[in-house]
């Protein structure tokens, strides 16, 4: 199974990390990335605190079970990055100096390169327990495109998503904990609506990775998403409350097409000398 | 037919506008205002340029059927706005000096008060034609709440929208004309899923008032849309090729509250100082 030239195959792997058990965490992530390498893909994004699980107790449970960049879990990641020739995106708890936490992801390439990005925005009881990055999202140049970076709440922030655009993302990977919400069961889940919004209007493909699995009370969408530059779902965007390893074969080169009609293109019809409140406190 | 005194009853009313024929145009948003009216509405969204129809041939040809902000369209939509103590929002082809023309809005109070908006954001052959406007979306203080308002490809600007919410609005007006482009036809269009992640984000209704009637080989979405302040679909969003009124009645209360959590703000949460890079050119 070999995507064809003009195409690459990425996805998601949407598993249930398991609160403060690393090693059970460790060994599921890497059956994940090997499974998905086996069925062809090229890259794959793993849940965010996909190394650690999500409802700590608190700052100090988050410390214990946080890893530092060269930690184990990264390690194996990049062990299986390098033999598969896969880039793994995933989350993971990061500890920093001080008995502080960060809520991270890392981007892994097959020659090891590691790229870090620290979640800027943050969710709810998240904010008693990391410490919030302060660095725009990554968007590496890579072997198979310009890929960026987010995690979770970041995108519901289209400032954020934007700027991820205007560095040349051609792919955005999105590692995510969807907590569940009352919402209406008919409708697909906002968490989704967003995502494929933002596709849209930056004319970039996303992936979203989420998770399943209960964790002391905490359920989630299981929404996992994969659209195309026009922001329409190509797998996934749905509730699913179980494991699922979602592919596609996409041609990222469509996301450096950002004309959409014979007068418009996406980015340079932004008017920002007229967008000067947005930076207002 | 009242709505109750916690709820005001807001809709639109997509309809079919004639290129080149005024006074049918005005008869017919005269009677679209009148029977909104009749079912309570208490607010009225109209399409965009419903006064002119919008495939001109060219520039002249829109000059020779704009109308100043007082003319015979507008000012029988005060008298409309008066008679039934609605609020009105509508598209017209604006005449300004020399020969130019703008793709404008404008929302009329009962008391006869008119605010105008200038479409910022130019779709395809509208740059050959219209002036585009240099002013934010305003946003005005009614008897009902406060009242944003945009046009049409303005809503594919995130930025644009964030500044109506930064500005106060509880419900965002968007007259509309979505060209009918190719799309996955069992989906949900792009359109409308722009539109309830703008509402989703920022936690403000959405109007989004389309138009139906083929013009000059010009086929449109008919996905005129009401979304609640979480971004989910109270009516429409969906493809409907003819004239539709929708109403409901919602809480434009929920608008003000911005919490999404216990920790979380969709406003506050934001981090302006990170996103300078949104105002370079």
């Amino acid at each position: 199974m070999t995507p064809s030239p003009q195409t690459v195959r990425v996805g998601c792997y949407q598993l249930a990390p398991t609160i403060a058990n690393p090693s059970y965490n460790l060994d599921r992530t890497r059956v994940a990335i090997a499974e998905a390498a086996e069925r062809g893909a090229q890259l794959l994004v793993l849940p965010e605190l996909a190394q650690s699980g999500y409802a700590f107790y608190d700052r100090e449970e988050a410390h214990a079970l946080s890893e530092p960049r060269d930690g184990p879990t990264l390690e194996a990641w990049a062990r299986q990055a390098a033999k598969y020739q896969i880039i793994v995106v995933g989350g993971f708890c990061e500890r920093l100096p001080d008995g502080q936490v960060a809520n991270s992801s890392v981007l892994i390439e097959p020659d090891g390169r590691r790229t870090f990005y620290r979640k800027a925005h943050l969710w709810d009881r998240e904010t008693q327990i990391f410490t919030p990055g302060s660095e725009p999202p990554p968007v590496v140049d890579t072997h198979l495109g310009r890929i960026g970076m987010m995690i979770c709440y970041d995108l519901e922030f289209p400032e954020w998503v934007r700027l991820a655009a205007l560095r040349g993302a051609q792919l955005l990977c999105a590692p995510v904990n969807w907590p569940d919400t009352s919402r209406p069961g008919f409708q697909r889940p906002a968490e989704v609506i967003r995502v494929q919004a933002s596709a849209s209007v930056n004319r970039l493909f996303v992936i979203a990775c989420d998770r399943c699995g209960e964790e002391r009370g905490v359920g989630w969408v299981g929404g996992s998403t994969l659209t195309d530059a026009d922001g329409y779902v190509l797998k996934g965007g749905k509730r699913v409350g179980k494991k699922q390893l979602l592919l596609a074969d996409i041609r990222l080169g469509q996301a450096l097409d950002k004309q959409i009609s014979d007068h418009n293109h996406v980015l340079a019809d932004r008017r920002p000398a007229l967008y000067h409140e947005l930076l207002r406190d």
